[in-house]
């Protein structure tokens, strides 16, 4: 394709689309040239490893070395040389270490706003989110997530609302907005059932055309489908990989990252304008949280993988920018040195439960056996008496209620735990400001300098198919 | 200058010198091909911030910016282009985790050796260090480092040893070596008074015509001599910047790392064969190692103004490579989220001690407010009456050699409590697995891969100033 210095879609405008707004703020982008294009991409795939420290992703490639022989797609990339690399400063309007709403809106917005809001400054200004003004271009958009699709991330290319936690009605606003494919969780957020406005928001979609799924089944059943489409598989995020990898039943209940990757692409690569997806692995972001090394390393498999759907689409296509980083790093997790380091840390390799598989089977009754029984299933290993001592104590005070409450449970304690038995630590139980990776393949991909901030990815994105400042 | 695709130095070789032992294993730099290399570098100067992790280096430019506006030099470098990037596994030949004596023998000699050997394999195969190497091609060479200049990352240049532990015997390898320039700490290893087999290390160098210098006005005195330089600054390692800027007696007697870095280049740049110089950064490490988050800042940026000196001259002087790097990540610490995050992280712009002084002063009988008043007056936070507790009763049964042991006092504890009031926390107290950074400016730079081994660097080094395999 040939580069333009001026607004593309001519043809839209004169059949009677708005233009988009694309007045934003230079913030550092001054650098970002057009001159520097070599070719202007049709298709933009951005993908989010949520939380990822470096950490996570060596583990990843660690793992994936010791049981394939074979580098992750993201780190077989930087070897091979065909990804471009960045380092990326992720801080927000108010502080330097960024929540995924204000990281996701840098992108998804162009400018840096307050942890917690979705493309909204403290003043209410509101940034328009990047999917809309490719949606009023005529590309096709959408937004695959393994958490709700209404969560931080995939909302901050979508929406301005001045707080995340408005998930009901960020379910709204994609019914508003009506784009081309959003999958995920957050059944809660769209069942008449479950809201507490009782609004079905599902039949919302529906009535607009969409098909609407809710099973691996019946999303294969509509691939094909030309309709619009909204897939919620889980009442709030989707299974961690690890869980997953040895349940049947959600095996065949919930599709994978790159399952959902693979659908989104071939619904929309058709589109004559074109289309933009963003790909979150959101629940390696969750699983750092939790100090969970078993769903962090598997999560972050999963989202390589997804990564590797995108990457095969784009090398065959020619026209399409892969962008693959993510939103901030979370609890810096590593392999720690040690003695029995490499012995230890192959214990994923037949590792079959996440942690927080563990921590939602404790209850109050349980005996120290039984703990440790659960353990040694799950995880391959036997805890001391102490260990169990430790987890019980914490868990006999709860009642039902707090069973269920992730911050009433004892996930750090357990982290701590499990840490002695295969030397992966966790430094905290929330985001890092480190700098973070970034990297690009395809067309577009020249424009990335090698030290940014998140906000670069924005207009990044906008001129890598030729929109061009004004 | 122009590239040659045999040895350089036939003059020498015909004036008698022996042939280097340039056969090394190939281990993953068959793609290292002299063809790539634009223009020969005459001089090499290799940077290593031990220890250090992507948050060290985020936390020290996080600083420096909130300080005075600018960036680190490694990370301008990286905004402004100059520097080549890439992404290094730090592994060992043993472990997935590396000790910083495996971790500098695969840059010293090229092949991966167990933790804690100094360029020999399992079985006692010895691989010649990267300073004789070039000793033996005409070059000067030399080490400068702020921890004994005997410890792992310098030897690793120098020596081969089975164990970094033999420091005493490392500085009469030393003696046998005759290099130009070594400056650190580690008076221990070569006083007479101190080692216990009673060797005059120190008189040996002098009788070999060496300068030997114990304090920066000795220093200062002979950085305009001829001969070799031996400069022993501590009787252990150096003290971290920190307590250095803030103790006038230490600044008069101390040099910092930039200035020994600056000496070492004065002395051998004139040298018609050129140079080659390591410069550690050495108590990054083992700040890393306290969780002693002030020392690790702090100590970060005096290793990046040692940096800039030395790119500063490479950017006048055309021909030289600089490599900065570091050998493995250490404790992966981060500023983690918290509502004062950014407040408890401006704590560090007005602290004036380490940890490391606050456990050096901690004694048996110190009473509760002593110790806050002592918190206080280094680091500018009141800790709380049961933090107070922690720490004295950690303390209490302690006797007057297990209070001057790293290994028996609560650094850790205190660690945790520092967290509290600055947000910077680790997750562990050692090395962890992590890729890390890696970079490269000058000729020789485009040599550098997005993705390699640490082994690579070893032949990145050769093959920068035209040697090549035979």
């Amino acid at each position: 394709m040939k580069r333009r210095d001026f607004f593309r879609n001519s043809s839209l405008t004169a059949a009677g689309l708005a233009l988009s707004p694309l007045l934003f703020s230079s913030d550092d982008n001054t650098s970002l040239l057009l001159e520097d294009l070599n070719d202007e991409a049709k298709n933009i795939i951005f993908l989010v490893s949520d939380g990822m420290s470096i950490g996570t992703l060596t583990m990843a490639d660690m793992h994936l070395m010791s049981t394939t022989g074979k580098h992750t797609t993201w780190i077989e990339n930087y070897k091979n040389g065909r990804f471009k690399r960045a380092m990326m400063d992720t801080a927000s309007a108010d502080s330097l270490v960024t929540d995924s709403a204000a990281g996701g809106s840098a992108w998804g917005g162009g400018v840096r706003v307050p942890n917690g809001a979705l493309n909204m400054g403290a003043n209410g200004e509101k940034y328009t989110p990047i999917l809309q003004k490719f949606k009023n271009e005529g590309k096709k958009v959408g937004c695959v997530t393994t958490v709700p699709i209404t969560h931080a991330t995939p909302a901050s290319f979508c929406v301005n609302n001045k707080s995340r936690r408005n998930q009901p009605e960020i379910a709204e606003q994609y019914l508003d907005l009506k784009f081309d494919v959003m999958m995920g969780g957050g059944d809660q957020y769209f069942s008449a059932d479950k809201r507490k406005d009782k609004k079905d928001v599902y039949g919302g979609f529906a009535s607009a055309g969409y098909d609407v799924v809710k099973s691996k089944s019946q999303l294969n059943a509509v691939s094909n489908s030309e309709s619009p489409l909204l897939g919620v598989f889980s009442d709030d995020p989707l299974p961690y990989t690890i869980d997953q990898k040895n349940d049947k039943e959600l095996q065949n209940t919930v599709p994978t990252l790159a399952e959902m990757t693979s659908v989104a692409i071939n619904k929309m690569k058709d589109n004559s304008q074109g289309f933009v997806l963003q790909v979150e692995g959101g629940k390696v972001d969750w699983a750092a949280h939790a100090n969970d090394a078993p769903g962090l390393i598997y999560d972050q498999i999963a989202f390589d993988e997804a990564l590797k759907v995108a990457l095969d689409f784009a090398i065959e296509d020619k026209n399409t920018l892969i962008i693959v980083t993510t939103d901030h790093g979370n609890a810096n997790p590593g392999l720690f040195k040690g003695r029995k380091a490499d012995e230890n840390f192959a214990r994923y390799q037949t590792m079959k439960k996440s942690n927080t598989w563990v921590m939602q089977n404790l209850h109050a009754n349980l005996k120290p056996n039984q703990l440790k029984e659960l353990i040694e299933f799950g995880q391959g290993f036997a805890i001391s008496d102490d260990e169990v001592k430790i987890i019980l104590n914490h868990v006999e005070g709860l009642n039902e209620e707090e069973l269920q409450d992730y911050n009433k449970m004892p996930y750090e304690k357990y982290g701590l735990i499990h840490k002695k038995y295969t030397n992966v630590g966790f430094g905290d139980m929330s985001h890092s400001a480190d700098f973070v990776e970034c990297a690009a393949f395809g067309p577009g991909s020249e424009l990335l300098t090698p030290f940014i901030k998140n906000t670069f990815l924005h207009n990044m994105m906008l001129k890598s198919v030729g929109i061009t400042f004004r």
